[in-house]
C-alpha cells in the first residue's frame, strides 16, 4: 500500500476507520453524503480501490467509471430527483479544487443548478 | 432509428451533417469545443452512440463511460492543463439543466473553477 493510500481519508471510510453518512454500497463502490453538502442532495461516490484521479483510471477500471454513473442514476432516483434532474461533477487538480486525492464522483440536485458550473 | 435519435443535434455532429470544432475524434467518441465556452478550455465530449442520458447506460457501454473520462484527461493534457486541473461535468434533466438529449461530458479548465458547481 502507497504512502498516499495509507492517508487517504475516502480509503479510510471504504475499510469503516473513520464513520461516513453512508447511502449506497456495493461490492466496488460507497456513497456518502458530502460533509459540506452545497444542495439538498450531494452524494459523493467512490470506489473501494484507490483511484488517484482521472488520469490513473486504467483500462481494467473503465467500466467501474459506468458503474459510478449508474449509481448515481440510482441513488438519484431513490433520492426522488431522478426525474427533476442531477449534476455528476468529477475535479482533478488545483483548478478543480481537488481536494482528496482518490478519485470521487459528486451528485448534486434537488434545487436548481446554475451554469456555469462553477 | 428513433425520432430523438435522428432529431439529435450531437448526432448530426457525429455524422458530420452538421460542423462541429472537433478537438478529437475516435471510433468510440467525439470530442468538440463548447459553442458557448464558459472557461478558456471547454470541450464536449460524446460517445457516437446515441445515448440519451446518465439513466439509460447499460452494461455493456460502462466502459465507454470510463473510455470518455480518459479522453477527458487526454485532452486537458493535449490543451495544457493536465497538471492546473480541469472539471467533468455531466447533467442530468432539467434542474441541471440539461440542453441535448444526447449524453455529454464537459471538460472544463484554463482558470479556477469556484464552488459549488452551480
Amino acid at each position: 500500500m502507497e504512502e498516499t493510500e495509507r492517508d487517504c481519508i475516502f480509503c479510510k471510510i471504504v475499510k469503516g476507520e473513520i464513520p461516513g453518512d453512508i447511502v449506497y454500497q456495493d461490492d466496488k463502490v460507497l456513497a456518502f453524503n458530502d460533509i459540506d453538502p452545497k444542495a439538498p442532495v450531494h452524494v459523493l461516490i467512490v470506489p473501494r480501490d484507490h483511484i488517484p484521479g482521472i488520469a490513473d483510471i486504467e483500462d481494467e477500471q473503465k467500466a467501474l467509471m459506468g458503474h459510478i454513473l449508474s449509481v448515481a442514476s440510482r441513488i438519484a432516483s431513490e433520492k426522488g430527483i431522478g426525474e427533476s434532474g442531477f449534476r455528476v461533477v468529477v475535479n482533478s487538480g488545483r483548478d478543480a479544487g481537488q481536494a482528496v486525492l482518490h478519485i470521487h464522483f459528486h451528485v448534486l440536485g434537488g434545487r436548481a443548478l446554475s451554469w456555469p458550473p462553477g
